[in-house]
């Protein structure tokens, strides 16, 4: 149905209104005293929402571009680097550092399941030659929806004493919690089509005063992605290079909306949601990817083993005009994601629910039992 | 005046209505068969108005970004490069080729004046052994309004036979004729915010099959910019990262609105208006900075003497909510410069100079003849 569409991917996630119509304002000149402002605002609610007082960068890029300059700025050719890779994310991380000729040690665990920290502590206390400059960690794994124990990760390479934890935090920041400076992360990634409400174009990079004494060092080549010039600008409410001025009308009044709602209560929000999603895809009987001790509240991912995970999407997508995410590389056709972050309501779950049900109806599912999906979210969402 | 603001400046430029409601747009999908066919007609109409069959590609950057991955997938470390410098952003193409270790030749000219194309041709026909493996242009230099003569600098280059003509199009293309495939240009870039009618966010770059046998060379290190997987996902009408959506609607009726008014109606258009700006400028008795046989049509730098180039553009930003553009580097506070590309009309020309008229006689100006910046603009509207 036209213009009927709901997005239930992890990325681009549903836009509020206010947003939209901020992006639809016209553009100002971004060199003057009002976008300045505007900047100035953005950065000071950027760095509420990251829970820093580290430096906050705006990259007009994809939470990629982001992700790169937060590697190429710190690290040179040549550098050891343990990068946490249970997901196409973790795996792409890999694929920027061996593209500068890094040393890249892969600390691999099936797609589906959490890094094992333990192989980190060894490994950093291993080190005595301090030879690991970083430690690069996906925090929610967008294509398992899989959350990596970061917490601890961050703890170990805190003992180690030189490397930085590098983080890609694009589907957890303004998800989960994520407590940059208590953590001690140095560099984390996100973008702005995911928590932050927005659409995708813009992405963020917190950085730590010790990944600036290491940019200090780093020659790796780079112009666009240099942050140094970025940091300078950022002291002056703005940005070496034209930034996109109407997504980031967009971000002011995106932030605005976060800030009234409050940190904990996004983020029980979001809690609360993905149980509800978790309990409902259980009362059909289809399996869930990530176990219950370490599953992103951004994204669930669900691997039918009785229907095909395209079908499934198909029919969401023809009769009920909800896109779900699909699997990527060899999980492709295998699972589906359901992506519930940023702007998602309980009323958005129970939909999505509803709508599966119908869909394994129309696939001949037999519901041996009297409980539904949307019963069982319902107890959740009562209870969470 | 409160939402009364008139951009005038060289980007970002303004935004048609219809544009800015298709920014406003609920996001879809970037993995959607709905946006592969938006992306497939983007692509299309860029190619005419790109007036090229080279693959032309879609980055989420800025300008710089574009010129940045321009150069530094058809250029090694070493590789000595031609770099035309006559403003801030020819300047700027050489620090990259510096940051990336090419042997830079810089070929300078006077900021306001065009580069000398004899220069090229004389270095160019020295160079027998064909060390030269590029030569980099700005057509029109934003930072002083002059427009530097690509055609026989590019028919230098393909003499040359070796070297790459790589080309900062950043505020020409949309506004100034530039036919990619007649001049034989192998990298185009261009932005978003300029003769594109679009807010910022969004940059192009066109490559053409010569460059792309240079990239097969290319060992320089890059991911986000690497532009094989943008050549590998366009013809399968996608993007190797996520695409701003919402800039992408944007740009899809941006350009249907270009195809309905023509590539000579456009360019015309940008004649007209260039011309009647200098002859108002000139009744008024204020210098311009770049000279009649090298002046681009997308904005025009004004170098006054009696009166200083801030004091005129405080008064036209309070009195009359028009943002003219300062100097940039060793010419700020010696110029201002009228942004006059993309959605510009012949009425949006006769504003900004009655205007300017009205600022100089409060700043005191008497004017001896009886001719006005409106009577001049008028009559070369009338015949141009």
């Amino acid at each position: 149905m036209q213009d009927k569409h709901m997005l239930m991917i992890p990325g681009p996630t549903p836009v509020p209104e206010q947003v939209l119509l901020a992006l639809a304002k016209h553009p100002i000149g971004h060199r003057s005293g009002d976008f300045s402002k505007i900047m100035a605002e953005v950065t000071e609610n950027l760095k509420w929402l990251h829970q820093t007082s580290n430096d906050l960068l705006v990259l007009t890029a994809s939470g990629t571009g982001a992700m790169e300059a937060g590697i190429i700025n710190f690290l040179n050719a040549g550098d050891r680097v343990l990068v946490g890779s249970n997901g196409k994310f973790g795996d792409r991380w890999g694929k920027i550092c061996k593209a500068y000729n890094m040393d890249v040690d892969l600390v691999t665990a099936e797609w589906g399941q959490p890094l094992d920290t333990e192989v980190f502590r060894a490994k950093l206390e291993a080190d005595t030659e301090k030879q690991i400059k970083a430690v690069i960690i996906t925090h929610s794994e967008t294509s398992t929806g899989v959350l990596n124990d970061l917490e601890t990760i961050a703890k170990y390479v805190k003992a180690h004493g030189e490397a930085l934890t590098i983080v890609d935090a694009v589907t957890s920041l303004g998800a989960v919690n994520l407590p940059i400076d208590e953590w001690g992360l140095d560099v984390v990634g996100s973008g702005s089509q995911k928590g932050y409400m927005l659409p995708p174009g813009l992405s963020f990079l917190s950085v730590s005063a010790r990944a600036w004494q290491a940019y200090e060092n780093c020659t790796t080549p780079r112009f666009y992605f240099d942050l140094g010039p970025y940091r300078k600008s950022a002291k002056k409410d703005t940005t070496p290079f034209t930034p996109p001025v109407n997504l980031i009308f967009g971000l002011q009044v995106a932030l605005q909306m976060m800030k009234q709602e409050g940190l904990e209560s996004i983020f029980a929000r979001h809690l609360r949601i993905s149980a509800a999603t978790r309990a409902g895809v259980k009362a059909l009987g289809l399996p869930l990817l990530a176990p219950d001790d370490a599953y992103s509240t951004a994204v669930t991912a669900v691997a039918p083993t009785e229907f095909a995970a395209e079908d499934i999407r198909k029919i969401m997508n023809k009769r009920f005009d909800i896109s779900l995410a699909g699997g990527q590389d060899h999980l492709k056709g295998k699972i589906f994601r359901i992506g519930h972050l940023g702007f998602v309501s309980d009323r958005d779950i129970l939909t999505a629910l509803s709508s599966l049900e119908a869909t394994l109806s129309e696939l001949g599912y037999q519901n041996g039992s009297s409980a539904t999906a949307v019963d069982a979210a319902t107890k959740v969402l009562a209870t969470v």
